[in-house]
């Protein structure tokens, strides 16, 4: 009897989780690896960020999402590196031999050049950046509590978003809807509601993506909040309290990056062509050339659409890209011939505002507004994973919608630094560096063959 | 116009919170001081540990509990020590004048002289605890899953638990039964049900606070769900994979420790008589000798109640002690006199062990078992704060009772670490020092007048 057919698959998100999911019937065996060890619901991470969800409601453990198909398992590892002849996976937990071999690592956040901007400027893709993001703009507010100079105070409410597309709009609209609302009540010495929320895009308009209509509205709708919204406006420098566009000085108490992402390092490992922002290049059945046996889906694939236009790095491309993968996988492991060419179907875009304001473009219909936003929301609970968690969103925005109330609002700290041990510093605050690195420390990881 | 009176209290925990409510119609100002954000509802920790409850369903910003009390302002900010005779309380953020001053600064975790053990044996006092802990152990299942080593495998599925009173009890029946239900369809090489978990207790039996019929019970509860009960066995070592009994060598994937706390650092800032513990010996009106207008609640507090006995350091004592003092400073404030001495009233005393197990002790009845479990539920979902929370939690208990699920079984990172940083280090997953250091490194905190 003949081993069956390997697969292994590299990512949890989207696209690998589909391309798992499709092979379930196949004779195969399915070796899923992630450095994570749960599926992350990027398009609600910006409601953690600001204090409406908790992670439990936007990520799940894969191995639960994928418990019940028998011919997957799990594992939990850091890529280093892909033997492409040898058809080998290396982690550091050891070897993974394929027959076929998915990508599907997604992106990261990209600083134009200037990776030095990271720590000032986190960005939003795991939950931990979400977390990350929270604990800065609450503590803002905190320190704006007891500030007595003014200047200090407002610099510190103060929060500048770089990056207009739907990520950069959606915090922007949920900084604006936080201060004026949920925190409002709870501050003496601040004005919540004079807190300002700036929104700076290079490009000429919002939503560069969408119709020239539903950016105009949507930079009038976050407007009317008290979003003040730059365009034209490109950021050449970021520090921890200020942005510079060019000559002119943005003092901030958080800057939130939303303006740049690179695929991740799958095409080091392969060694194969990439376009500009680091995207495998492939071909029409989303393998790469040259090597029919390994794919590329999702963030970290260039996939020709339209003439001059990849197909654009949102959740639902990833997730036909890995149906897509997961059905030509397991017919050629059925002995079955060939597949047509992937065909991207693009349902539409969707970029949520605030409180009742979203924009919404399918192919025959264009919304806005109150409409818009239920239906945004509607299709984002649709998409959760789990009865359980669609439940627990849906009870969370609706006791948010009627009481203006975010439940979230949780400074939690780095785990390396722990009270006693900034009481020991005094009154810095300064962790020492070794009592850092030191809790940070991982344990070794086991070797596997 | 006199200036109101000053009231600083120092914690925003049971007590602290008690004690200003008590204030809320007292001609009085009153600041509560506490280093972190929100208000940790600590009997329920051992829940975010066991992936069953999110952070903030057992945590709420102090100040959105407060919000609607007009004469409190709440600051968060580190106390570095008090002036007692100059009447300031000094912290990281200037120095706040008092005329009455409440401690309320609870307790943390003491390892008898060994502190060398804190990283390797984490206690349950914060959410970060709770999240650590967490992520030790689905990170042990996760490398078990990978170990090929019999012996590696067995002892990553090895947990001790160190403590036998509640917090130790509740934290092994928890991992037990997470480790046999919900853990269990996940892993394909691990067996979750074959893990195990050892509680180590000093002394000659579990819950010494409760009858001895009730200790027996909650062994044989313990026992009868796999978990193995070592009594009369003081831990002598503790390291990051084994626990040392003596000569007897325990190894783990991961411990937990629950076995002693001490007082917080109040009698240090007092320079006022301490106990064995550390707490601050207060007199009948739980002010500090000498120092009538400075009070000391709660776990940080040693307050004589039965010969030979002081009141435990329980929810419902420091909840007691704080109104008192919040009702005697009130009356102090509109010039009324003295008042009756303390006297703490002990409801019972509650533990849970598993699913459908638990002990409770109240003064003319006791429980075990199913009823009890029951009880312990309702009563803990009842002192939550805020309707929302208690429908989330009962939601969420009522779901996993359902399902045998938890929700909440994620692993994340701790801030200081980035998975590319974790890659450009190689395989080894250490962080640079520099690197965790300033990802730790809080903002410098402003100065208050």
């Amino acid at each position: 009897m003949s081993r069956p057919t390997q697969v292994v698959i590299v990512g949890g998100g989207f696209g690998g989780l589909e391309a798992a999911k499709a092979l379930h019937d196949a004779p195969v065996e399915v070796t899923l690896i992630d450095r994570q060890n749960h599926h992350c619901f990027q398009p609600l991470l910006y409601q953690v960020a600001t204090a409406t969800l908790s992670p439990a409601d936007v990520a799940w453990p894969i191995r639960g999402i994928l418990s019940r198909q028998k011919n997957v398992r799990v594992v939990m590892a850091n890529v280093t590196g892909i033997d492409a002849d040898a058809r080998l996976v290396r982690t550091n937990s050891g070897d993974f031999p394929y027959d076929h071999l998915v990508l599907a690592t997604g992106a990261t956040h990209a600083y134009f050049g200037h990776d030095e901007w990271a720590p000032s400027a986190p960005g939003l893709k795991r939950i931990e950046d979400a977390t990350e993001i929270r604990r800065r703009i609450l503590t803002a507010f905190e320190r704006a509590e007891l500030a007595t100079d003014a200047a200090e105070r407002e610099r510190l409410t103060t929060f500048v978003v770089v990056g207009g597309g739907p990520t950069g709009v959606e915090m922007a609209g949920a900084i604006s809807d936080m201060a004026h609302e949920a925190l409002a009540p709870d501050f003496r010495n601040v004005e919540p509601a004079a807190s300002r929320v700036l929104l700076v895009e290079a490009g000429p308009r919002l939503l560069a993506a969408f119709p020239e209509a539903l950016s105009a509205y949507t930079r009038q709708a976050l407007e009317r909040r008290g979003v003040q919204v730059l365009l034209g406006a490109p950021v050449t420098r970021i520090a921890e309290d200020h942005v510079m566009l060019g000559e002119r000085r943005l003092p901030a108490g958080a800057v939130i990056w939303a303006a740049g992402v690179a695929a991740s390092a799958a095409a080091d490992w392969l060694g194969a062509e990439r376009d500009r922002a680091g995207r495998v290049i492939v071909g029409p059945d989303l393998s790469v050339p040259g090597r029919p046996e390994v794919f590329a889906i999702g963030d970290t694939a260039a996939v020709p659409w339209e003439p001059g236009r990849t197909v654009p790095g949102v959740a639902p491309a990833a997730k036909q890209m890995g149906a897509y993968v997961g059905r030509l996988i397991g017919d050629r492991a059925r002995g079955e011939a060939g597949s047509a060419p992937f065909r991207y179907r693009h349902a539409g875009d969707l970029a949520t505002i605030g409180r009742k304001a979203a924009v919404v473009r399918l192919r025959r219909l264009t919304l806005k507004g109150y409409a818009a936003w239920l239906f945004w929301g509607v299709v984002h609970v649709y998409f959760l994973i789990g009865l359980r968690n669609r439940i627990a969103v849906a009870f969370s925005w609706a006791w948010d919608y009627l009481t203006f109330g975010r439940r979230a609002r949780l400074i939690t700290e780095p785990a390396g630094v722990r009270p006693a041990e900034a009481e020991r510093e005094g009154s810095s605050g300064v962790p020492s560096a070794p009592a850092a690195a030191k809790a940070a420390q991982p344990d070794a990881a086991p070797v596997w063959r």
